[in-house]
């Protein structure tokens, strides 16, 4: 026991180190980076103020970049860039767009169809109206923008410079070249087999034939810059700059990290809670009660609250009531051209039995198929367990001692690789059930992945919790599973992606050192750009979001048999923040904002978990011998007080739920006045309106009262 | 036993002879009373086309009926009439009203001061885009009514003659009525104690003051008679008329006939299920496994079919996508005057914490002593029953044998009366804790009588089934306890009512026909309106509903072990819809409408009813001795496996709230394609209104490259 104790205590630290370390590499190494990277920074600045001091640059402020295959036709390019260019009313875009000038050392193998994309400010204002751009208004709430009050929001200074953040340039950008829709034509020119028909996307038909490599929004490296200290490089105890967050990458980026930073202040209690527990209460297994009912209101409370914070951040950031546009089917989506019920015009659609058939005929099966060879696997991490401690029980040495972890080991790496194979297959299948939306697929797709990851992580400790019934067996499981996940994760998240992207970026500073003398660092526009179209892409807030659903679960579930938990995920959260951070600024490619107004699915996904918590807390006090004790004569008794005081719980999660409104009171005023304002527009336009259609009649038509009568009423 | 099983015999037979009874009665005597009545049918009938034969008659249809007290001011009442007069640009409503002439008998007694209330027929189309009434286009879809395009809906024929239903007209009436609102009056003319301030409602102010005593909308004999007839004046198999009831008295109330209609239908499968198994498994108790999870899965399944039941009929009367109007305050609220702050009117705010302390320090614990008391009355009807069976135990004769269910009826009757107390009690606090909101106060209402409703008739019945476990007398307290309250309901709810009402009826008749020689058995117009203002007020549908609820509960909690309560219910809910129907036509003024979009909070307590019942069911199905044999060896894994399958079905059952949409697919098209069509629409018009605003600028201003760059974008 005392190896065991000793070992956990091991891992603990080397742990601690290595988070420590991380925290620490990152805040030396992120500046040792930023100076090699910095070398395009003051040409970003540049580039906003538009001085285009290299020859390639364009005469405008570039936002997006348009990535054409190489070999993509003169006259596709052509089409493209004029209906890029053409006015609104000749169904353009009206955006400007230049080619990317060939780099220093223009190689044979570099992509000469690189577009920059950028637009008027004008243009940029009214694209901001059609998006329907949520913006403060003098009076000090969040109002739809437009054109035509444009002077009654706060920051519109002079002709609104500075307005309008560079990430919702980009997102205005994106959503006017996605809504460049075909007229006539009925095919790509130049690309026979890339139909088109009146109202298709084009971008999306070019996206998804691959004549389009890729659409991404530029880095504007000095407010990177500036973000990037503000954010991570410095060791301080301040929060997050989440209004910078929101202002560089976007509202959907900001939850998230507002998101990690709540879960990780909302753990600070339990973790406080559980240090005094781990270090005096250590084998008193009998203990766990007090923690377990600490753990079940603990859950079902945050995720309340979060509600209303994430309440106000959407609301400050003026998301919260924007109407979500008309969603177009994703660039994947096919079938048999029809006519769309609700748009009425042509698309292709794809019947829903067939998706229903594949969903359920195929998709489950095959989901449930991979529980059932995850489930096998557990039986065979048991199976070894078992022999580890019989070797260990013939010959007690330090060396079998440190066997008896290594199934645990294994299992978590083969647990983790299983789980990245299996999100091969779920994408794969998700993409071939054939949603028409994106949202669509995003939601079959996390519930597949949900329902594996979670069976994946967790069955082996439900197993020992609920069959075997070993509180120190499952102890030492959660502790082995916890730490090699998050070692595991945070060098697949971040040190791998770093390492590469450093390889990347290192090359071509080389290169275009070789070929001209940088007299201040900075890489050339085309050679920036060109960097970034090389970068990797950001996947999205998935894998982030699954990560920390996964770690919740560790710690609403189990932790009362492992108070440390608790500690051990605030740290990982703690590196979490500083390795996602400097994941996003230096090794992505920058992401399209996205305006969200809640995290989603992911809400549904951790409340699903509290509603499992409690039942799992409950089922650990009935387990508990201290409970045990009280219920001596008769475990029926003790079986149905358990389950008495579960449902009385459950009955009361519920009420809370709706007794705690969602939306804080004073944001909740603040869109009824709106609401209320719009209502007695409306109202007072009409009776303008009516007043106009009514009074020639009333006056005339109406006097006599034969007439009236005549028309009954 | 035997004397038992004859006595529930006999309690059916005569509650079925009692049934029929009723509906013959009502057949017969519902004509009978038809031909008294029908004194006023054509009169009604010309009234409607404004055909004033009585010299008291008004010169336009009268619709609705405002009553003043008999001692009310001159100048208050000059003022509201001109207010009610004026045009709508000076503060007025811009309606017709006139005095009622006194009736023929005109005695000192009689109230003078009754005004008949009309309006112009272009008046009330511009009220009904006003209160944004649903219509059905051209096109087949609900669209909000607009007086500009009034020719693009259905029915719209000339100058919209018969467009809009009665109802609807009464509901626009009193809409602008609500919402005359004064301007510069400090308080009612001839009332100093009648405060008012700009923007108050005057009628609402007049009705809390009680200067206005009622404002209720007029019968339509002619209509009247002809949906009395076809909803429940013929046996017939045929459904209710749901669309001519919605026609005649508007959403809330269809939507309650058809919540009526569903449930009855959907109890026919266990009806059918239930006699058999009542008629041969009578003496089997142990086999009620089967029914029981019969009733689970039912009780699941048929509230989330009523959700699309719902929201098709909303759809179809134009309820399930019309926007609320914003609330007013609530005419008995008050408060310290203030500024509301979504409107910045001047309105009485009062805080909320004061109303949080008097809901959670006096209303709160007064519902718990209630509930306590009730208990302490249980247990008394306990210590009754085991008396009278102590009796019966000395000496068996027939005597003693009916003795032994006198304390289960007298527990009946103290249960309804204890109901009825409870009820004023709540209604007095709910008042008392001064909600702002109508639909917050039938909340807080709404939930008190519930619980305690839902206590009082339950609790006895959870006792004896999960505390002495014994279910032949659970059977057969719930055979008395549901027939006692079926009988007791039907004679306070249409029986008392109807007999006041005929006496009313009668009296008024023979004064009538006192002073002068009826013709053709018509009361004259001054005589109906104020028969119609001495009838009962109907107080909205939520008795009705609870009694449902009850039911509901009776069925889905208990009737595993009381096959035949189905049967009964189903019973009981044909006689309901005979009695309400007859109630709604000839006791009960008529209601003013309300365009409800579904059944509103009952939904939710009829769903938390369905989450119990399944508790409920799964912990009868562990109690069953047939499951027990099965796990004879361990009652510890027999309550495990109970609880664990209990769990399943409950995750099931919110799994298959998500899967089964609320709103069908067919309505969810056509509500998105208005959506779009609004975006499109709005979207058209800002490119419209953007180029204009573009072009000057982008054709001159824009045009050289350094003025450009300046902008920075």
């Amino acid at each position: 026991m005392l190896a065991f104790v000793c070992f956990i205590f091991v891992c603990c630290t080397c742990f601690m180190c290595f988070t420590f370390y991380a925290a620490i590499h990152f805040i030396i190494c992120g500046d040792h980076c930023s100076l090699t990277y910095s070398a395009g920074a003051l040409g970003g600045g540049m580039m906003l103020q538009g001085l285009s001091v290299d020859s390639s640059g364009p005469s405008f402020t570039p936002l997006v970049v348009v990535e054409l295959v190489s070999d993509a036709k003169e006259e596709t390019i052509g089409w493209l860039l004029n209906k890029i260019r053409d006015q609104q009313h000749d169904g353009g875009a009206e955006l400007l767009v230049e080619q990317l000038g060939p780099g220093v050392g223009a190689q044979e193998k570099e992509n000469p169809n690189l577009f920059l994309v950028g637009a008027t400010w004008q243009r940029l204002l009214s694209g901001a109206e059609d998006v329907g751009l949520f913006k403060e208004s003098t009076d000090g709430s969040m109002r739809a923008f437009t054109c035509a009050n444009k002077h009654n929001f706060k920051d519109f200074g002079g002709d609104g410079d500075g307005f309008l953040s560079m990430a919702e340039c980009q997102y205005i950008i994106k959503h006017e070249l996605d809504t460049l829709r075909a007229k006539d034509e009925t095919h790509v020119p130049g690309y026979k087999q890339a139909k088109l028909y009146p109202g298709k996307s084009i971008i999306r038909r070019l996206l998804s034939k691959r004549i389009l490599i890729q659409i991404f929004p530029l880095h504007d490296k000095e407010e990177l810059k500036r973000l990037s200290f503000s954010w991570y490089k410095k060791v301080k105890l301040s929060l997050q700059p989440l209004d910078d967050i929101r202002h560089y990458y976007g509202e959907g980026q900001a939850l998230y990290f507002g998101f990690l930073e709540y879960f990780t202040f909302a753990l600070v209690p339990m973790a406080l809670f559980g240090v005094p527990y781990y270090l005096f209460d250590w084998e008193d297994y009998d203990k766990y009660v007090v923690f377990a009912v600490f753990n079940l209101i603990w859950c079902t409370v945050i995720l309340e609250l979060w509600k209303r914070c994430s309440a106000s951040l959407a609301y400050r950031w003026g998301t919260l009531s924007r109407k979500k546009a008309f969603e177009e089917p994703r660039p994947g989506f096919h079938g048999v051209l029809g006519f769309n019920p609700v748009t009425g015009r042509e698309e292709p659609l794809y019947p829903n039995i067939k998706r229903q058939l594949r969903i359920y005929l195929v998709s489950l099966p095959f989901v449930l198929l991979c529980l059932y060879l995850s489930f096998c696997v557990m039986m065979v991490y048991f199976l070894m367990e078992g022999w580890a401690l019989s070797v260990y029980d013939q010959e007690p040495t330090f060396w079998t001692g440190v066997l008896l972890f290594i199934p645990s080991i294994i299992y978590a790496v083969v647990i983790e690789a299983m789980n990245l194979i299996y999100r091969y297959a779920a994408e794969f299948l998700t993409e071939w059930e054939n949603h028409r939306l994106e949202s669509s697929y995003q939601n079959h797709l996390v519930l597949k992945v949900l329902v594996f990851n979670f069976f994946n992580c967790f069955a082996s400790l439900f197993y020992i919790a609920f069959v075997v019934q070993d509180m120190v067996l499952l102890r030492q499981s959660l502790a082995t599973l916890l730490i090699t996940s998050q070692i595991l994760n945070q060098f697949m998240e971040a040190f791998l992606p770093y390492w590469l992207q450093r390889r990347r970026n290192k090359k071509m500073i080389r290169k275009v050192q070789k070929r001209r003398i940088l007299e201040d660092k900075e890489l050339p526009l085309a050679e920036q750009v060109r960097l970034e179209a090389d970068m990797s892409t950001y996947l999205g807030t998935f894998d982030d979001y699954l990560e920390l659903f996964l770690l919740f679960g560790y710690v609403s579930l189990f932790s009362c048999v492992y108070p440390l938990a608790a500690v051990l995920v605030v740290l990982n959260n703690v590196t979490e923040v500083y390795s996602d951070a400097f994941k996003m600024c230096h090794v992505f490619k920058r992401p399209f904002s996205d305006p969200a107004a809640n995290i989603g699915v992911w809400q549904l996904a951790f409340e699903a978990m509290s509603v499992i918590a409690v039942v799992t807390n409950f089922a650990l006090i009935g387990l508990s011998p201290q409970v045990k004790t009280y219920f001596s004569d008769s475990e029926t008794h003790l079986i149905l007080w358990t389950v008495a005081a579960e449902h009385g719980l459950m009955a009361f999660k519920f009420i809370l739920t709706f007794l705690i409104p969602d939306i804080p009171k004073h944001i909740q005023i603040k869109l009824a006045r709106l609401e209320f304002e719009s209502l007695e527009a409306l109202k007072k336009k009409r009776q303008l309106h009516g007043g106009k259609c009514l009074k020639p009649r009333s006056s005339g038509r109406w006097c006599s009262e034969e007439e009236r009568r005549a028309y009954k009423y």
